[in-house]
């Protein structure tokens, strides 16, 4: 039973869309939206069902805030909500907890380590979270909201919340950049993107079992010079994949020498 | 019915023993394993229950010849079984079908799209092939082979298989290369690579749906410089991750002002 029970949303992104569903289908009464555009809160929180926060100062009573807006606006919107609330949390990886400092007495974060993108359905039990708090109380108020989104979870001081957050843009966003890379070579010569997609979900697959480092493969790792000369060759009107392709081929032969 | 319906296995690897196995499982009842090393090969096929060849010159009449060897021994393996069979392919990525030139009456090329390393479990239907034959009865062969092997099929010139094999170096190998660096900067961190596993998953599982270009999220798809600087200050003693870091970044960025 989480205590508070009554929380409000800061904000209308994605994160705070995905985030409202799942505390309404765990049961969540008392469920309050604002934010920065008036009719497009009012006219969210009607479709979710929840109750539309019109100004800071109609807060309602005993009531948490939860912060998710863009990393760069969360110190504005707490000081908008300075004194509110008795509990206050942003879901930054990036933003330290300082942001909060002042605004309400117990603060805290909540780091969902999930990319909230368009078309992405959220499986709030898959969910890693890295969590921090400024008290005991504001750490017994974010296990019991862990709790109820089922994730696993692990208690970051906010250096290493900045940490993971470098491992998730290289894992995820970088990952991402490489395969934007590859559709539009792909797309290019007239090549079938998706038939990659079983090697690449075999490879990701393995990587819950196997260390990366103990798996590379291609004519970098075998330091094949020849076929890397043909790709760069190959490459002579993609500069950005070829600046790609010498930088990790290179990389990764070295690593395979040294070994 | 696959006819000729003898096959000779020549290498001992990983992926001649995952074929071998496929072959079996199939039901194809004469198969021959041979290798470079007598010894170890003699063993393989007693172990997979297959027949040993000890020597090109007992290559069985009316048996098709698969090359499975490494791309550079290709060629050589090729001339050793000259004139012995009608039909004969390998399985490279980056080497010609003319590699097979005066070798066999009907040649052709099988390249698995799939990465064959130590601990994966290879389900064939699920491996997507790219096949080129020299001539129609290499490419019946060919195509009752795929048949048998059950994976979707795709007929590739030698040039097209280069530019794909390019792709696949960068969707495999290179995104290997970026989980490896960020596993190491996990472990020297403390902080639990497997923890971001949900995420990977979750965008990967994302790019059968939607084009990775319209899904990039992170600090440099924000031009967000506060957070991007702070993360090369990060990387200061991690000079691979940091030079990637580096390059990412900037041709994330350029792409996110460019939209």
């Amino acid at each position: 039973m989480l205590k508070p029970n009554s929380i409000c949303i800061l904000g209308t992104g994605k994160l705070a869309r995905h985030l409202s569903e799942k505390l309404i289908s765990e049961g969540i009464q008392s469920l309050f939206l604002w934010g920065r555009n008036s009719e497009k809160t009012a006219k969210m929180a009607a479709e979710l069902g929840m109750q539309h926060l019109a100004s800071p100062d109609h807060f309602p009573e005993n009531s948490a805030a939860i912060i998710a807006v863009s990393d760069h606006a969360i110190a504005e919107v707490a000081q908008l909500f300075k004194g509110k609330s008795a509990y206050m949390i942003h879901l930054s990886g990036t933003q330290a907890i300082s942001a909060l400092d002042g605004c309400a007495a117990h603060t805290g974060v909540l780091w969902p380590n999930q990319s909230f993108t368009p078309g992405n359905s959220i499986v709030w039990k898959n969910v890693p979270m890295s969590v921090e708090a400024s008290d005991d109380e504001a750490r017994t108020w974010l296990l019991q909201l862990t709790a109820l989104l089922e994730g696993p979870v692990a208690w970051l001081s906010g250096d290493q919340r900045k940490q993971l957050h470098l491992a998730a843009v290289a894992a995820n966003n970088f990952v991402n950049h490489l395969m934007v890379l590859t559709e539009e070579w792909c797309i290019a010569k007239g090549l079938d993107f998706q038939f990659l997609m079983p090697m690449v979900e075999q490879s990701v697959k393995r990587l819950r079992e196997v260390s990366p480092s103990k798996t590379q493969t291609g004519p970098a790792s075998r330091n094949d010079q020849v076929v890397i000369a043909q790709h760069v060759a190959l490459l002579k009107d993609f500069p950005e994949f070829s600046e790609v392709y010498a930088l990790l081929s290179k990389q990764i032969a070295e690593r395979s020498t040294r070994a």
